[in-house]
């Protein structure tokens, strides 16, 4: 069977097992969730042995240690994945809530009901630990999924996929409600992005590249985000401590996400005060400093920003610094470099703090918080599968009620159209 | 300038214009959309000046009394403009609502907040009077629109744009916020749905061969549907007086739109008691009725349908009818023959209304009323720009709100990430 038709068989057992999660109930979906703790739990040595495939092929073609780290399933991660797996048993299920319902003059009784989206399809590049989460998410939202990983982690998604579509069938769920594409080739990418019929989103997760090769050549409606070109800007009236303590958090805690600060836009009535100190902090961690002339004038450590650090999402320990003279021209220059994903306001001036969440036009904004906010857990959603910066459907970070949609039900006695 | 150029000027305008869209009060929206309905009346003679070009070249060009109809714009036309205008003015602003807000352990203040999409690409192939209609929406809801009209209305649709545009300018709002393309070429369609960093949604309306073009090369997100095959399912409780009266509504009242029933279903035990009458009712009409083998038993007058004729959108005085022998078997041609648009059941039973409900993936579904109410204005939605039959974004009938999106803003004390 050539790769085009096992994707189209694929994506029409998908269609086939959503129809059947359309009306399954909380407690069955849940039910599957918990097996597939215990199945993970239970089968982890089956796990590591197939890890250890993926990790002695990655290890011949020379992959990097980071790498190699990324891709080992250890004891660790396989309890983490347990433990995410009855994380999103205890979530709310969505599906089938009406956000109300109102009356027309006519009598008839309109409301909107919660629905899955219907077929999933997520390739992802990232640890095999995401083939769980995702499809954990999928299921409790009534979604089918069919998973492309990364070709390293092919034998350890497979395992994973087998042990979970097991949970599905003692639980009684159809079981290619989740199915994990059994090839490297990157053809099923292609066959799966092309199939408008069977599948209703793709979401893809991974390096620029694969995101835009997918947006670009994808006929099914894509959510996803290219990348994290976040700000924080300074204002002038920011407490300097607290400026300190949220500009170091957003760049160093985690630098390598899509939500960590890449570029610190400073008031200029407030460089002079907090841009040294924050410098001094920022080098003792490693940060290199790149800096526009004004910034270079008061950061010895610093060097030259060239005009291509600016829409830069660096994913280390990099970081650009523009001195402003007005909010304006930090509103201005978020328009131009970012990426619409999360910029943050550092100010104890309510009407600048009102206007800076009026007309930043990015997923998240916040005022006096870390960027590193911008994720579904920390904003209380419960769980993420992605964080979506087009603008359509669901625009942040996307949990479970972003994995469905809504449709009309319409209760009449017999109404008719005058 | 190339046809090219111009559109991604046209677009970048339009993302500039759509930066001061963001933050306008309602008042100053409201305001440009009553002048705009001033405009139009006040400058009649001169739409109807333009519009006398259009009907020449049509006319000249052989099209149908009917198309010569659509495109007339007369004084009753240029009214209902007007009142389309002050209509939208009166419906509520959605931008800058928030549907709640949460407070997290940390003491993060989290909510969403309703925002513009941004620039809206319409493309459409109806009567200019849409141009106007697409215009008021997309104003009030806070987008920046560039439309596309039919190339048999150019000076039609420019003479309505130049209007409205005055209306902005007049309000002080950016006038690029309505932009009108001023060229036949399909080109320029081209390149609007390539332009993916200016535009953030296209909405086609027209023949489904427009929609499939569009659908299928643009980059820009599409928001739409290919075709309304709507179906009624008369479950054997259902009244049959009631019954009569839907089906007849919902294929006679007026046959050629989205809404319109295309398939009847008809339960095995209803059939000899509701399919006779019916189909007498249908064909005093001039509904001609292609029928099942066990329709052709019950309905003299009917012609045997095939296979083509149960997915066929037929906008015209023909109907499908099939006798099922259970409601799973009504479902499952649902499924393989709907266009997931509006279907509806006719009942007395309880436990089959709600299953109906539950079951049918489509963006409306009914129990007991007209198929012909899948309507933005009938849902109660105030008006509508179009109705989406894929699952993203806004399933069915799109208003204001559909026109919108949401992001999150975050009132912090200083938190950071631990």
């Amino acid at each position: 069977m050539s790769i085009e038709n096992m994707i189209q068989t694929m994506a029409r057992d998908a269609k086939a097992a959503s129809r059947g999660l359309r009306s399954l109930g909380r407690n069955q979906k849940d039910d599957a969730l918990l097996r597939m703790a215990g199945k993970l739990l239970e089968h982890k040595e089956t796990i590591f042995a197939e890890n250890r495939k993926d990790l002695s092929a990655a290890g011949d073609a020379g992959l990097s240690p980071a790498m190699l780290d990324r891709l080992t399933l250890n004891e660790a991660v396989i309890a983490a994945m347990a433990d995410g797996l009855k994380e999103v048993a205890a979530l709310p299920d969505p599906v089938g809530e009406s956000p109300g319902m109102w009356k027309r003059p006519n009598g008839l009784l309109v409301g909107r009901i919660r629905i899955p989206l219907g077929v999933i399809g997520f390739i992802f590049e990232s640890r095999p630990n995401v083939t769980v989460d995702a499809a954990a998410l999928c299921l409790k939202s009534g979604n089918a999924v069919i998973l492309k990983g990364g070709s390293e982690a092919i034998h350890s998604n497979m395992a994973l996929g087998k042990l979970l579509t097991e949970a599905l069938h003692e639980a009684g769920i159809p079981e290619k409600a989740v199915q994990v594409i059994p090839t490297t080739e990157r053809a099923a990418v292609n066959a799966l992005i092309s199939l408008d019929d069977e599948v209703d989103v793709i979401i893809p997760r991974g390096g620029e590249g694969l995101i835009r090769f997918v947006a670009e050549h994808s006929r099914v409606p894509v959510l996803k985000h290219y990348k994290g070109v976040c700000h924080i800007y300074v204002d002038q009236s920011a407490s300097v401590k607290m400026a300190k303590a949220i500009c170091f958090n957003s760049k160093v805690q985690r630098p390598g996400v899509c939500n960590a600060l890449e570029t610190l836009l400073v008031h200029e009535d407030a460089a002079s005060d907090f841009l040294p100190e924050m410098a001094q902090q920022y080098e003792a961690a490693g940060v290199e400093i790149r800096g526009c002339p004004r910034t270079l004038a008061l950061v010895p450590g610093a060097v030259a920003a060239t005009e291509s650090d600016w829409p830069a999402e660096f994913l280390d320990l990099v970081l650009a610094v523009k001195v402003v003279g007005s909010m304006d021209e930090a509103l201005d220059h978020i328009e131009a470099y970012g990426s619409q994903h999360t910029e943050a306001i550092i100010t104890n001036d309510y009407e600048r703090s009102q206007r800076f969440l009026a007309q930043v036009d990015s997923s998240v904004v916040l005022v006096n918080a870390s960027t590193r906010f911008n994720d579904g857990s920390q904003l209380g959603l419960g769980a993420e599968i992605g964080i979506n910066t087009s603008k359509l459907h669901a625009f942040g970070p996307m949990g479970l009620e972003e994995l469905t949609t809504t449709k009309f039900v319409v209760y009449g006695q017999g109404q008719i159209r005058e």
